[in-house]
């Protein structure tokens, strides 16, 4: 039995918060956010302490905590639960700059417990099944492209917040760099052109990758494309194959010259299914059991924040080429 | 009525030969191959006399002459055209190499006759649809992502011979790259990766580009991706606002974050409307007759051979960033 | 200002509640339901009254009444509501048998208000643009097929107790027996197939309509078609022009045989936009601030539970054709 | 080797001719044609001898004789070649008429050879698949909802001339009449509507189908839908499952409440492949190398032709109910 916190009682805090008071191996023990209303609340729906003080929470006797706050208190609300020795699930990012990354790294390596990041995406169908044909010995992929657009990033309003999120890469295309990785492996390399256009903030990036193997990689990315489908989609080209993904519904894959093409739609499949929250879930849960090697760990974290260091520092520097 | 001659009667002498023959205006006069059974039947299809040479049939007393051999012939073959005084009609690209442009620009400027350059997408209807939209003031578009495959460089087979087509992005690249600056204005700057990766010959390039207006661009292509729609996608994202065509069949409007998404679907359109071609003969007969400006003209020939060379360049030093 | 009532306060009594609380012209004066813990809910959410019994809110002074409880209740309630001289809006269908709906149509008469049916869809986007055109000179409707699935009657287990829906016609059947009406025309003889495969009542029917104006249709709607799109779709097609929609998202008209594929994609409206929910209410209040005619009154009510009475009775009797 | 005859050398007959002069155990014999210089092309294609009649073709020492005619002279011809004892593959439909049809069988069973009529969607993947689906034991089947549009009637001209057709259903929905027992299994009561609304001979018609097995079917089919797709759509529902085709492109399934839907596109095979053709030769040579029962034998072309003739006499009728 996991006894769980959970810092930041908003969107993101009530979903994993369901998701956890539904597994018969965790009991929540306690919430805390800086809007005691909030934390009242939560507390009533999952039956447990809402605490005053994430400190307080912190020492309540927990074995794992959820950290579902701003982007920009990730790395610091991490470090403080790493130094109490306990298991950290973070909602992405990691952390929204390198130092405070490696810092929450240094904790880790410390407090010798686990640390996950929140990449649903990795557990969700139709990523899992894009990795099973892109990362297949036939396949040999030569490059992807990745859209990843929101629609109005005015909408909610904290999303121009930078003091909150970090900026739009770090809200946003921090899925779509790890998802880079997850399907084609390491990037070595990349070029950003960004720029902010329509807000405040940047808000449009293009980016140019290349992969350890080899491959190459484009993904372009804004917060004001409107709203129209699809607001994410993969295409990788490997040896006269192909596949593409649309939003978290279509996967769609041609397995060579003559083939029929494959798909699969799991646009009806309940959202936590389809988002990979629950299998996320589930490989957390396994790994701290069984304490097996995680998919979403430190070292996924740290580099989507290098990752993303190096995009701002590239369109800052008018497109220079980063080498990672 | 203009007299014209086609030279080169594969099956693009033969898709701009069934156009001319229906047009009122036009008088195929000859035709010429270097495989002179090919010339014959193509004679016979047009009722006009197949030549022996292109020298007989540049000398036969042509207002016109339509270009459709290999791309490595197309600069010679409009150079010898030009000097006699004719309108040259040559397919894409214009050239493959810059100084083979820069003659033909020469000649054509001695010659004070007219040239068009077969950038059919320019006339489909759903590039023209994508290009009022984006173009209008409300627009103001951020980036492109650009995505060009084919499914198979082997197919026909003279596709890998360099010696013939000048490489991949001379013989298919060269629409989007054209199709780029129509949507988005000028390209100023560009990297190119690129590489063999199933074909002794670059198969696969990752562009990223920069328009003079401030906007970027992404163009992912290759020559090994199976048999999968879409083969071309192009999605602008202006401000609150994007366009999405797939194929040259399907065209999807979002005006801002509240509208209804307009749809057009061009799929049922007989081929020669859907693919251009007939709006692009309508066009160069326009040109001709009333001498006005034209869409598919030399100087949007040389601009994508001075595209395509830098992105060969580009792709050659490792991804050196080019200033054009 | 409209002094309103809601009698039931489930998911219908609250979505309807949510859009007369935005409106500027109504006040939401009381609610009342069987469950006094859903109606004191409802009153702190909409701000009003909690009544202890139906009696009570309607003595309560009101001008209009929502009815949002099981459809056997619906006629009942109505005519409790219209013996007091209210106005009243009842969700689909007006009634669950013939005489209960003529009960109604004879006390609207004596209290001279006026009654509205909650058929959305007739305010839909998807559906005013097929109805626009369909009803349009040009294109003369020939024939009609429509389908509407639901993925699974034992969710909500409610829908498979024919003492609360009145069979799965009365639940969900109702809609598409109306927008045939809306688009076609009235329709004057049918015969329906139907059978109970999967659950304890019918659950699935094959209907034949004939039109007034001659034209044609088909209906194919069961309550096991497990989850796949299309629920819903209309084919209509005319003199060489066909409209499509699917669900309540995407619209498709082809005008004639040369034509380009108009699209609308209603797909990202607002919920209550998209579902025709908040449009509905707006001709509820014309309609009564105007005394204007009504798209969805008792006529529409009427008759499409004789149409249901219909089909039950020719299924009943192995598929005899029923005239109108 | 099979000896093999050609009757009718337009469209069908060259598509069939090219098939078969790719089969190693076919030599292509001889052809005939009413219009000599077609017989005479079609012979300089496939090598072999343009008959002046199709008596001397008949006479010449075949082994099998295509059939590909105007429907209304299927039967006869197939009659003639039969009293010489050949076996015969038929275009569908099998006759235009009752009576034909039966002499034909009679014939049948004199010769002792075999007879095979052209379904050719029997034998395309997406029906294949879908049939797989349909007929194992866990899907059910409830009902089928089958549409079949052409765009226009008057294209090509003869499509409307009765005299060769034998009238639309003959000509287009004898397909999917066929489809639908192909899929469900045997029809055993049937009502059609159907009119001429736009042409001079009936050119819309609305189904309602009995299947032995207890389910219920609707078709609504006609000539003068545009240029929309799809042109044919087939929706089988059974125990909260669910199979639907487009075109013969699209497949997709959902099994079950919970399941991912699979999807199989098959639009970039080879046109012989995704129409069936190929196969469709496959099963004629194996069945009359191995006398081994047949999927598109006299019997399916039989009961089609009974359907259409009830399918005729129902819409004439009013609406006649007529169980067959």
């Amino acid at each position: 039995m996991y006894r769980t916190g959970i810092i930041g009682c908003g969107n993101m805090g009530t979903l994993h918060g369901k998701l956890l008071s539904k597994n018969p191996e965790v009991r929540i023990a306690g919430v805390a956010d800086v809007d005691p209303a909030k934390a009242r609340e939560a507390a009533a729906l999952f039956g447990c302490t809402a605490h005053e003080s994430v400190d307080a929470l912190l020492a309540s006797g927990l074995d794992l905590v959820f950290i579902t706050v701003p982007n920009t208190k990730h790395a610091e609300l991490a470090l403080r639960a790493l130094q109490r020795g306990l298991h950290v699930f973070v909602e992405k990012p990691l952390a929204t700059g390198l130092e405070d990354a490696q810092k929450v790294g240094d904790a880790l390596k410390k407090a010798g417990s686990r640390l996950f990041v929140g990449y649903n995406r990795r557990f969700a169908p139709v990523y899992r099944e894009a990795r099973r044909i892109v990362s297949g010995a036939a396949f040999k992929p030569a490059h992807v492209n990745i859209i990843q657009n929101d629609g109005d990033m005015a909408n909610p309003p904290w999303l121009t917040d930078i003091t909150m999120t970090g900026g739009f890469m770090y809200d946003t295309t921090v899925h779509f760099l790890d998802m880079a990785r997850y399907l084609l492996g390491e990037i070595v390399e990349l070029r950003a052109l960004g720029k902010a256009f329509f807000y405040p903030i940047p808000d449009d990036f293009v980016v140019q990758l290349r992969f350890a193997g080899g491959a190459f990689g484009a993904i372009t990315t804004c917060g004001h494309a409107s709203w129209i489908s699809p607001f994410e989609r993969v295409q990788v080209v490997g040896d006269h194959a192909s596949v593409i993904t649309e939003e978290l519904d279509s996967f769609r894959y041609s397995a060579s010259l003559g083939a029929v093409i494959e798909g699969k739609d799991f646009s009806k499949l309940a959202h936590d299914d389809k988002w990979g929250y629950a299998a996320m879930h589930g490989h957390v849960f396994d790994v701290l059991k069984n304490n097996t090697p995680c998919l979403n760990g430190f070292a996924e974290g740290l580099r989507v924040v290098e990752l993303i260091e190096a995009c701002h520092r590239s369109a800052a520097h008018d497109g220079e080429v980063i080498r990672l």
